[in-house]
């Protein structure tokens, strides 16, 4: 998926977003900001969203000073997550349909993606969580429930932190023994990397590794020899959120793409309203 | 008011618009908006939103190739507005409260604004007049209204094109012969010059004077001497709209602001909520 125009006002957003969680110094916001202005002004706009991402992600490192902008929006969001784990399992037990409960649940973990949303903003989570636990989940869940069951390799895309703590309660319905999540090989956005995974305890049901770049998507040739390895050799890839999708629309495997469609261009897409869960698949 | 960074990706949406507006060529979308993007790059972020609307819509005008890109969708509001004009006359002659419903319904008609909107969209125009018809106005009335009848010299400062005519409604219901309307000078975002005026007719029924600018706002020491005059010997102003308020917010003159707060920074200022229909009053 190329990078649509209306992308690049958002852009602009995301950097002001991100060096204020930095400091709240206005001169560096400014000087921030000015820098991704030119900088974007003279950028590849042939280039997926998630790789004009990581370009501008960092300018934003590097002007900021910060390594890491979002990381105390990250451990926040992998805090809350955990405190609501044990409610949310106990709501997927309950269910009549626990799988599709627990699909629900996960994607809306999606929700905590600061590539949109410039707060840290709980009753948006909740409302969410409300929502999947109310309403029935569009797309072919029985499909997707058949082809885990019957896939030998699978490799599962994570996508942001917090978001993670969802996804466990997905992977807990999967036959993890053949699954093997990836996350970020460095800070990109809000983006899980090997440390949520670690903090959430993700590691103790699954075999994580990381991709090795620090794309906010999945870039095949950018990634890591093992992972493009454990890519290459899975039979069924499921793909968290709108970064990876972005990079994925394209690929030729069998992808389920399970994600909330947050912007207009991606909703356009996937043929879906903005705001919409949706579970796909590409092959 | 000075610009907030946050106005800048706004800025960089409205070139897009724009330049779409233009031409469905994609590559001149692309030209204009680097080109918006390297200038913002190096602009005085100290001035206010509307002197940084005129030099980013200088750019797109010269870019695009087009001295108005907003004349269609000009001529489109003030259509509408006058289709609708019998209706809305009728509603205010049927009101108990007939100068507070022609209030409202001049705020109203500050929906039309370009600046915010991407599209022309009749029905969030008739959805912004329903609320004017069923909901009372904030803001002290009474006082606007005496105000009005106590002032020798009125300024009215008009905002877009097709909005003129919701104005219209309340100027028919004030002392037109002590009052005087101005545009601006030459095209600035969609807001209405003196053919607009001349086009619905405003000048049958008040004098109209341009301020001599392409800003989209009231900056009183660009504008010409024949608006300095006729705003220096008023002893009442009327503004409508975000472009005048954010130029003449901090002016010490007796101003009634009357807009639709569009955006969370007006908001801000005004203590409002996005949105909402306000009447403020500075002196």
């Amino acid at each position: 998926m190329k990078t649509n125009l209306n992308c690049i006002p958002c852009f602009i957003r995301q950097a002001l977003d991100a060096v204020r969680f930095v400091t709240s110094d206005e001169e560096i916001h400014e000087t921030v900001l000015r820098e991704v202005l030119k900088s974007v002004s003279i950028i590849d706009m042939k280039q997926t969203p998630p790789l004009m991402a990581r370009h501008i992600h960092r300018i934003i490192r590097k002007c900021s000073g910060s390594n890491d902008p979002y990381i105390i929006v990250k451990k926040k969001s992998n805090d809350y997550a955990l405190e609501i784990y044990p409610y949310l399992k106990q709501k997927i037990e309950e269910s009549k349909k626990p799988f599709e409960t627990a699909c629900h649940l996960a994607i809306a973990g999606n929700i905590i993606d600061f590539g949109v949303n410039s707060k840290f903003d709980r009753s948006l989570i909740n409302k969410n969580i409300e929502i999947a636990l109310t309403e029935d989940l569009k797309g072919d869940i029985k499909y997707f429930q058949k082809q885990i069951f019957s896939a030998k390799k699978i490799l599962y895309l994570a996508d942001n932190a917090g978001e993670i703590v969802f996804d466990r309660l997905l992977l807990e319905k999967m036959p993890t023994e053949k699954v093997i999540m990836a996350v970020r090989g460095k800070p990109a956005i809000n983006d899980a990397t090997i440390e949520d995974a670690k903090y959430t305890k993700l590691t103790d049901i699954v075999d994580v590794i990381d991709n090795g770049t620090d794309i906010p998507g999945t870039v095949f040739e950018e990634c890591s020899d093992k992972f493009k390895k454990v890519f290459s050799d899975a039979d069924l890839i499921i793909s968290k959120g709108q970064g990876n999708f972005e990079s994925l629309s394209d690929t030729n495997k069998n992808i389920f793409f399970l994600l909330k469609a947050k912007c207009s261009i991606v909703s356009q897409h996937l043929k879906c309203e903005t705001g919409d869960s949706v579970i796909v698949f590409h092959s």
